[in-house]
């Protein structure tokens, strides 16, 4: 079976990094990845859902990886009772979807399908565990081409010559944005801050720019806005964990502050990703706290003196007044124009993820 | 021979870190400290400046090791002719100041009167090395006098119980602001940027404000706005490398985006330090890019792929506009005003550099 659309292989090296197998789900290591190349593997759903809350994978793999993790449960719940089996799968997806806070809402969209699967694949004595791997292949494509609308929307914004700053790792949209300015012969410098405390950004988002031919710079945290104001940023761009319908976007922490600078220095900011009808307001994104532990070490080497504190809020949350446009897979929309996603027939669901 | 007095003995671990004897300087190597507490030593100035290039001390530390450079270059010429040790030792000076591009004005200051203390020791018969390292020993308990009126000024600012923001490390004022916040009662809880790449925030201050008795919390550079608006920072203050006569503070890359945020969340800026008279105009200051592979590493550890290129400004320029007040010996000045610091009998000399 295809993982995804061959024309799509450029990306497998970066998601579709979960997968179900034999009873297995073999998640990528993005913790370690490109320095090495591992993959944890789980033996249990609940297992899968630890991974998701250790950041083993990150963007939009916790999506590939809880979808794999319905599969792994499927499996485990074979020999039970058809009725019993839907429990099993019930309880499984509530225990993937609240494996971390801020996106529990398209977690449940996402396992919500793997069930609708399971169930179909039940009534026609069907594998469910492949039923639901099938499933996830086919919405990961269907993703994938409203990603790639996605990014001709983003590319618009990008001058034929010129510079691009991102944040964090986008993952699929950070991939086709790259591919669409490619097949348009965009000329383009990307700049990627290294997002502490992770790096994703230095580890994640510049490997596939440098593996798309893109000349790419990593800089620190603390240089987005000399950037802008000494190397002329046309755009920053940035994809979302959360966009509440009020237009608030929850992303990985320092897109508030990027926006800031940009905002003063007259950069527009791009936010990709779709409107969640699960978060009206900015007061239903719930912020993740994680261990504070970890923002006193760098790739693993303990940076700050015993009794010094930590803090580590996983995502921020930038305002619609700092946001130029949401690019959508209709097209780029007002930060205070949600709504209108909806009526121009877009569901705003998983396939959006990205 | 005392090197400060006794009642700022506290700061002795943090500077005074650079000291000539017995035809050597020691300094410090604030790179690795606090995890290691090791010296680089010095044969030569030359080697002092490379030190300085090489960022071993930073803050103030340059300037106390480039006195001690001085000190070492009188006893390599000891035995010429007074009319060859001036010459010896200006150039010397010139080597020494020039180690790095954005702090050069100050550094003619402090080697100037490194000179002048030699001339007038040839003149009587003194040891000359022995003489230079007296005069900086008394410049710089001067300059701890003045830093001391400047920490009452700026404590003058912190709430009586509250949160403080600082940017990377700016040595004796940290220390002063510390001890003199504690002499007044004041409950802060203090949040340190990492600062990135070196990590000066995490590893230098954030051991200066637990050595101090406070509470203390290293957040990453990404985080700085999100803390202003979730822990409600009452005051972000930093120290200057360099200030110009039209306002402008040159300091650690981040600082102008820390700036940016503090205006956006209502968060008053002040920033320790006192106009520079080689500096008239932000045009004046010039920034020192360091070696770009420097940003793909963290703590010795490599971030980024082969392939992937970094950049790396040392400092950035914050305008008048962001800041709320430059505290200097003489009082709180509006950044738009900084030559009145002049007709308040204040030379803006080498003493008060923090």
């Amino acid at each position: 079976m295809e993982r995804a659309d061959k024309d799509l292989a450029f990306m497998l090296r970066y998601e579709n990094v979960a997968w179900y197998e034999n009873g297995e789900v073999r998640i990528l290591d993005r913790r370690i990845y490109p320095q090495r190349v591992e993959f944890v593997v789980c033996k249990g759903h609940q297992e899968v859902a630890r991974a998701i809350a250790d950041m083993v994978t990150q963007s939009a793999g916790p999506y590939t990886a809880a979808a794999m993790g319905m599969a792994l449960a499927a499996h485990e719940c074979r020999d039970m009772t058809a009725e019993n089996q839907t429990e099993y799968l019930k309880n499984a997806a509530f225990t993937l979807s609240h494996a971390r806070p801020t996106t529990v809402g398209r977690m449940e969209l996402i396992t919500g399908g793997c069930l609708a699967a399971a169930r179909y694949a039940m009534d026609s004595g069907a594998d469910t565990a492949q039923a639901i791997v099938e499933h996830t292949v086919k919405a990961n494509n269907i993703r994938y081409r409203k990603v790639e609308k996605m990014a001709g929307f983003l590319a618009d914004t990008f001058p034929d010559s010129g510079e691009v700053m991102t944040q964090c790792f986008g993952e699929t949209i950070v991939g086709m944005m790259l591919k669409v300015a490619r097949e348009r012969g965009k000329n383009l410098r990307i700049f990627c801050p290294e997002t502490r405390p992770y790096f994703q950004g230095a580890r994640l988002t510049a490997t596939v720019c440098r593996d798309m031919g893109f000349d790419v710079t990593v800089i620190t945290d603390n240089m987005p806005a000399f950037v802008m104001e000494r190397e002329g940023i046309d755009v920053f761009t940035c994809a979302a964990d959360a966009i509440s319908l009020d237009g608030h976007v929850a992303n990985k922490i320092g897109t508030l502050q990027i926006a800031i600078a940009a905002k003063y220095m007259g950069v527009p900011v791009y936010v990709t990703g779709a409107p969640d009808v699960g978060h009206k307001t900015r007061d239903d994104i719930k912020i993740e706290m994680r261990d504070p532990e970890f923002v006193l070490q760098a790739m693993g080497v303990r940076t700050a003196a015993d009794g010094v504190k930590g803090y580590y809020p996983a995502f921020d949350i930038t305002p619609p007044e700092l946001i130029t446009g949401i690019v959508t897979d209709v097209g780029i929309l007002s930060p205070f124009d949600l709504k209108s996603y909806f009526d121009r027939g877009s569901r705003g669901e998983f396939e959006m993820i990205i």
